[in-house]
C-alpha cells in the first residue's frame, strides 16, 4: 500500500464511504513496508548506485540466471560475486549479456550504465600478489557502485620502502581499502601514514598458523593505528561497499 | 632536520661553503622523518582535531602524569583512555586540570578548546544498557576529535520496534557507530536500514559462549548487511577515531 | 499511540475535524510500535506470566533499584537475575519488597501474584550438585513465569542407575530442562528415554579442558539423541523461559 | 524376557516348579530391557509418529539398503538423511520404493502412510536462499514425523521489513524453526516478536570468519531474546524432531 | 530393595502369600538399582579400596562437612579433593578427624584403614617442580585407593639425562603416571622407554601460548609413543584412579 | 659397542695393552646406546608381542614395501595402519604375503604367527555403526599385539538399554576400549558401570560443532567417571596398544 | 634516483645551474628508496647469498615463468617454493633451465652458481620420516642461501636412543633446524643437549587433535628448553633463511 | 662420577686393584650423566655465561631462597624470573645479596661477576611502552648471559618513521630481539630491513580479540619477512637466551 492508497483510504473515511472500524482493520493488516515511505527512496538511491548482488558460490547457473532475469526485468544492474571460471563459462553461454571479470571472479550485467557518483578516489592497496583476487573483487565492487577506483599492489611491509615511495598516492585518495594476508600488518602501517578512512581486508593467503586468514584478521582487529576498521576474511565485496558508502557522503 | 635546515644546507652548497661530498654525507645520514615534509602537516592537522592519547589501563598515575605533562608542554590536548575510578582519583589529585568522564572511563585535558570540525553528526547506537561504557568511550572520543555526537541507546534487536521508531535519527546522522554485545546482531539490522557508513563495535557483554565478546565480533564480521565494518572488542576509542576520519572528509 | 488513539484519529477524520493531509502526516510519523496492535496484547500476556527481567551482573544497586521502580510503577513484576549476595544485601536494604532466592541468585518483586498458567510440569534435572545454582535459576525463572516446577537433582551418567530409578518422574513431566557440566552427557541419555521436549543447559562446572563449559556445550550440541535443543552455558534463565514458552502452548 | 516369560517364571515359583534360589539367579541375570515394560510403548508411540532414521552421509548404498530392508521388514517407515544425489540415484535403483527429496537430501519410504498428528503448524523460517537445504531437511523431517509444516524463506535481518510484513504467519504457527547462516541474527529478532517456542538452526553458510557456521552458532547461543534454543550447525533433522516433540504435546 | 527383600518376595510367592500379579507389579516398579546385584559388590569392592570423593573446589565447608558426615555414617572413607588452605583450616576445625595433605590439596578421613591391595607399584613421574601439586594429588589418590606409590620428580626432557639415570625405577613400576606442563613432552619419551601402561597428565603450568595447559594436553594426545593415554588438565585425581584400576587387575 | 667390547677394553686395560688415557678417550666417545644393556631386552619383548608398525597414510606403496621388506628381513611381523583401499590393492600386488583388513584399514604380514599372550579379554565397545573403522583398527591392533579381543558395537547412550543389556560382557573383560563420536558420552556411562580400566577413543564422526571429533574428545577428557583415560581422535591403533600394555601386566 | 643522480643534483646546485628552491622540491619528491643508500648494499649482499623467491602454491605456471624471467633478466637466482609435481612438470617444459627438487617441492634456477658463504654447518634434524618434505625444503633453502647443510632424520623422542647416539653430529653443527610433527617434542630434547641456536619447525603431520600442526606448534612455543625459537607450521623455507641469517654472522 | 673418578677406576683396573668384572658392573650402573664427559663441559661453559634460573611465578619466597642457596653453594649465579614486587621485597629481606630489577621483574645474585662474552650487540626493539616489562626481561637475561645489550623502544609501526630514523642502530647490532603486542607487526617490518637474525617476542599487551597475545603470536608466525623466528608470548627470558646462543657463536 503506497501513499496514494493510504490517501484514498483516508479520503473514503472522510467521505463516510468506509467506516472507522473497517479503516482500523485495514490499517491493522497493512503490510509494514507500505508505511515506511522513506524506504523506497532509500532503495532507489541504492539501486542507482549499486547493482543488485547475487552471491555465486555454490549456486547453480540455472539458479543464477533465473534470479538475474528477475532483477533485469525490474531494470536493475546485476552483480554476481564469487563466480568460478566453470560457472562463468556456463553463465555467459546462458546469458551472454554478462561481462566476466575473471580476476575478481565477478560477473556484471549493466542494464543502466554505471556512472561515477562518488566524490573522490577509492584506492585499493595490497600487500602481495597473492591477494589479487580479493583486491579485484573490492575494486570492481566499488567501481560498479559508482566510484573512481585506483590500485596500488604488492607494497607489503617486508619491503617497507615500496609503500613509502607511494605515499603521494595514499594521500591523493579519499578512502583506502588495504588488503593483506599472512600477518596482516599493512593496514597498521598505512593507518599511521594517513588521516583518511582505512578499511582493512584480511585474506586467507598463508598456511599453517594463518588458519585460513584468522591471523591476518586478528592482526587487523588489534591494529595499533587508531581508526582502522575491518571486514570479514576475503570480503573484498564488503570492503568495496563500505568504501562506497563513505565515498558517497 | 626541518625544512629550514635543509634550505640552509642547499644554500651553503650553492655558496660553496659545503662541498657536494659533505652534503651528500649529510643527506645520507639524514633522519628519515626530517625529509618527509608532508608528515608534520598531517600531524598538525591531526593535533588540531584530536588530542594525544594515552592508554591508561595498567599504567601508574605517575607514568600517566609524566607523559601528559610532556604533551601539554608541546601544546597538545591529552586524552587518557581506559582509566579506572581509582586511577582517575589519583590523576585528578596530581593534575587537577584533567576532567574525568566516569562512564567513558576517559580523562581529558583541553589545552586548546575542542571545536566541532566534522561535517555531520556521529550517532552512537547501542543494543543494551550494558554496552554503556564502550558507547561513552566512542562518543567522547569522537567529541574530542571535533565531531558533533548524538546517542541512541538500548535499541537491541530483541525489541526491534525500539529501533524502527528511531529511524529518523539514523537517517539524520552522517556516520553510525553501532555497539552491541551478546550476539552482536544490531549492526546487521541497522546496516540494512541506512546507506551511510556503519562502524560496528562488539562488546564483551555476555557470558558463557560469548567468550568475552568473540560471539559478537564474529557476528559482526559475518554480517549479511554489505558495507558494515568492524573494530576490536570494546574498542570504543577506535570506533570514535574511525568515525571522525570519515566525518572529516 | 494505542488503538483508542487511532480510533480517535479516524473518527476525527470521519467528522472532518482533521484533514486527510494532517491524518496522513500523523500516520506517517506514527511510531511503529503504535500500529502493531497485536504486540501490546502479546506484551500484556507476557507480563501476566513473566516479570520484567533485569540482568544484575555488573550493575550497581542504585541502577537496579531505579529500573525496578520504573517497572513497578507500570505494574510489572520484576525479576533480577545473576545477583550476587553482596548486591542482594544492598538491594534488600534499598527495596525491602524484594525477595532473594540465594541459590538461584535471583531477586523477585511480585506486584501481581504469580499464578500457575502453564499446562504441565517443568522438571529440572541435574547431573551433579555443582550445577545447583544454574538449576535453581532455571527452576525459579519457570516458576515466576507461571509454571509448576519440580526438581530431580544429582542423577549424572556416571551412576546411570540413579537416573533410571527416576524414569517415572521424567515421564510425568511436560518439559524437561536438563542441566550438566563436565562432559554434558546427561541430556543425551535423557533424550533417549523420553518423547517430550528436552532443553539442555551446559554449565561451566569443570576445569582444565572443560574450557568454562565449552566441553559440555559441544557435547550437548552434538547429542546423538534427536530433538534435544541447547541454550548458552549457565543460562538457566533462558532455559526457564524456553520451557515456559513450550508449557504455555 | 518379556512380560509373559516373567509371568511364567513367577507362576512356576508359585507352583514350586522353580526354587526361589533358581528364580533369584534367573532374575539376577535378567536383561535389563526385559523389565522396562513402559519402554516398548514409548518406542511404539515414537514409531507411529516418526520413521526410523538412517544417517546417509558416508554410508554405502549397499549398507543403506540393508538397514532399510531390516526396518521395512519390521513395518517401520524409513527416513535416510544427508543423502547426496549420487547416493540417491543408486538407492532408487536398488530400492525404487524410496522417494527422494532432493533439496532436503532426504529419502523416504512410507510403509505406513504418514498422518498429521501434531496439534499446530511448524513454521520453518529462513534468513536467505543459501539456507535452503537445511530448511528443507527440517521441514521434511517434521512432516514425516506427523506435523503440518509451512515455510517462510529469505526474510533475513538485512531487510528487516521482509520479516515484519510476515508477522501474521509467525503468530499463526505453534512452533518456529528459524534457520540462518552468516551472523545468525534472525532468531534473535523473531524471538522478540513471538511468545511461542523458537528453535534456532545455525547453518554453515558463509566464509572467512564464519568458521563453518561457528559464528552463527555462537550468535544464536548468545541471543538477547530469552527462550530461544539452538541445535547443531546444519542440523535441520534435529530441529524437525525437536519441533515435533513440542508440537505433539 | 536388596537381595533379602527379593528373596522374601519370591518366598512369599512360593508360599502363595503374594499372587503372581502382585509380584509382577512389585518387580515392575522395582527400582533398577535393587536388581543389579553385581553392582553393590562392585561398589563394595570400590569402597574398600577407595574412599568416597568430594570435589572441594567452590564448596562451602558447611556443605563439605555435611556430605562427609553422611558418608562417615555409612562407614565410608572420605577423600576431599581440590581443597585450598583456607577451606582446609575451616574443615579441620569443624571435623578434626580429617588429615590434610597440603601439597596434594586433599583432605582424608580414614574410617577404615587403607591397606595396599594393588599388585605393583604406581610411579608418579614429573617434568618439573611446578607440577608438584598435581603429582601429589595423583600420588595420594592412588595411595588412598590401596596402591603402593613412589615418586620420581623433576626429570623433564630439557635435561634428558635426569630421566635416563632413573630408568631402573621406571622399569620397576607396574603403572606410570607421567605429569608435565608446558609442552608436555615427557610422556612421549617415557612411553618409548617402557612397555607398561603410561597415563599422561597435562598440567596448567606455563604461560602465554600454553593456554592453561592446552599445549601440554594436545602434545600428550598427539604423542608419537603408541599406547600412552591421557586425562584432563591438572586431573591428578583421575590419573590416580585410572592407575589404581590397572594396578588392581 | 656391546658388553663384550667393553669387557675386551677393560681386559686390555688390565693387561696394560691399552693405557688408561686411551681407554678414557674410548669411553668418552662411546655411543650411548651401546651401554644401555637393558634396552635390547625390552625391545625384544616388545617385538615378540607387537609387529613393527608403518603409518600408511600418505605414504607411497613403493615406500611401504621398501620399509616392510627391511622389517621382514629382520624377522619382524609388519602392521601397516591407515591404509586406504587403493593403497591396499597396490600393496597386495607388490607384496602378496600381506593380509588386508578392509574395515580396519590395516595390512598385516605375519612372519612369526601371532599368539595370545595377554591375560584377559580386550572388549571394544562402540556407540554407533559409524565408529566402525576406528573400532576395527583398535580391535585388530590389540589382536596382533597378542590379545584375545571381543566386540560390542552400537550401544550408544541414546538407547541406554542396549548397553545395560550387555553388562555381563563388560564385566567379563579385562580392559575396555570405548569408541564414540558426536558427544562422546559412552565412556562416562561405561566407566560408571565397571571397575576395570576404560580407554576412551573419540572419533571424528559428526558434523557442525563436532569440529572433527573435538566435541567427543573434550567430552571424554571431562568425563565425570573417574579413571577413564583418553587417546587422540580416531586413534584406534593407540588404544589397541594401550589396552595391550595393560592386558600384558 | 641513485647516488650519482644525487651527486649530479648537488653539483648543479653548487654550480648555480639549479636553484636551491628547485633542489628542495626535487628532494622533497624524491622517492624514499633512492635515498636509503645502505639498502641496495644490503639487497646486493642478500642477492649474492639467496636467490629471489617465488611462493609457488596456487600460482599458475604462466605466472611463475613470467616472474622468473623478470628476475633472471636482473641476474638473480630464482627459487620457487611449494611447487607440486604437476606444476613442476609444466614449469620444466616452459623453462627447462630450472632444476626441480621433488622432495623439497622446490624449483631452482642458478644464474649465478651458489657458493658456500656461511661459516659452519646447518644441521636439519627430523623426528620422523613423514616430516621429510618440510626438512628438505629447509635443507635446500639453506643450501641455496650459501650454507653447508647436513641431515639427521628420524630421531624422534619415542626412541630417544636414536638421538643420543648422534650427539656428536649435533655438537658439530653451528645451527640446528629441528623438524617435528605430532607432539613436537624433539626440539625440547635437542635444545637441552646443545648450546647452539635451535630453530624449531612444527609440521602438519598428525591427525585428530593435532589440528593441522597446531599441537606441534604449541608444544614448541612452550618448550622447557630455554632459547629454542619457532617458525610457522611447515615453514621449512623460513627456517632455512633464519638458519642462514645466523650462519652468516 | 666425574673424569677423575673414572681415571681412578681405570687406573685401579690397570693396577689389578679392581677386577674387570667389578669395573664392568661399576660402569654398567654408572649414572648416565657421569659418562657423558662433554656435557659437564657444556654445562660449565653455560654456567660461566648464564646464571641458573628459577621461574619465580607462584613460588613462595621460602622455596626460592632454598633453591637459590643450593645453587649459590655450588658457585652458580642465580637468576629469578617473573618475580613480583611483593615476592621481591620478601626475597631481599631473606637474601639481601640479591639485586632486583623491578621493570624486568628479575632478581639476580652474582656469585661470579658477569663478563661480556658474546661477540656483538643484542639490540632489544619494542613497539610500544606497554611492552616494557617483557623487553627488560629479555635485555637483562641477555646481559646476565654475557652479552652487550642495547635498547630501542617505542618504535611501533603506526609511526613507521620512528623506526626508520633508527636504522643505523638496527644495522649495528648482531642479533635483534623485537618485542610487540597488539597485532605484532613490528618484526615483519624490521625483518625486511636487516639481514641479521631477528627473534620476535609477542606480548600479551592488548585487549578484546588480542586474546592474551594470540593475535601478536599468530602475526609473528605468519610474518612475510623470511627468517624471523618466534618465542612464546611474553617470553622475554627465552628470547634473551636465544639471542645469547646466537651471539656466542
Amino acid at each position: 500500500m503506497d501513499r496514494r492508497l493510504l490517501e484514498d483510504l483516508l479520503t473514503r473515511v472522510q467521505r463516510g464511504e468506509v467506516t472507522t472500524a473497517d479503516a482500523l482493520a485495514a490499517l491493522r493488516d497493512l503490510p509494514f513496508s507500505d508505511l515506511t515511505f522513506a524506504k523506497p527512496d532509500h532503495h532507489r538511491s541504492l539501486r542507482t548506485g549499486l547493482p543488485e548482488v547475487i552471491f555465486g558460490e555454490g549456486k547453480s547457473v540455472v539458479h543464477i540466471v533465473e534470479i538475474a532475469e528477475r532483477l533485469v526485468a525490474r531494470g536493475d544492474n546485476v552483480l554476481v560475486t564469487r563466480l568460478g571460471p566453470e560457472q562463468a563459462r556456463a553463465l555467459l553461454e546462458a546469458a551472454p549479456e554478462f561481462r566476466y571479470e575473471a580476476e575478481a571472479r565477478l560477473a556484471v550485467r549493466e542494464v543502466v550504465p554505471v556512472t561515477v557518483t562518488g566524490k573522490g578516489t577509492v584506492l585499493v592497496v595490497s600487500a602481495g600478489t597473492s591477494d589479487h583476487a580479493v583486491c579485484e573483487e573490492a575494486a570492481w565492487t566499488a567501481t560498479l557502485a559508482g566510484n573512481a577506483v585506483e590500485r596500488l599492489y604488492d607494497v607489503g611491509v617486508a619491503g617497507i620502502h615500496r609503500l613509502l615511495e607511494n605515499r603521494a598516492r595514499l594521500d591523493a585518495a579519499r578512502v583506502l581499502i588495504v588488503v593483506a594476508g599472512m600477518e596482516g600488518a599493512l593496514p597498521s602501517v598505512v593507518g599511521g601514514l594517513v588521516a583518511i578512512p582505512v578499511i582493512a581486508v584480511p585474506t586467507s593467503v598463508g598456511y599453517g598458523a594463518s588458519f585460513g586468514g584468522l591471523a591476518a584478521l586478528l592482526g587487523m582487529l588489534n591494529t595499533c593505528s587508531a581508526g582502522v576498521t575491518v571486514v570479514n576474511i576475503d570480503n573484498g565485496f564488503g570492503a568495496g561497499i563500505a568504501a562506497s558508502r563513505i565515498n558517497h557522503l
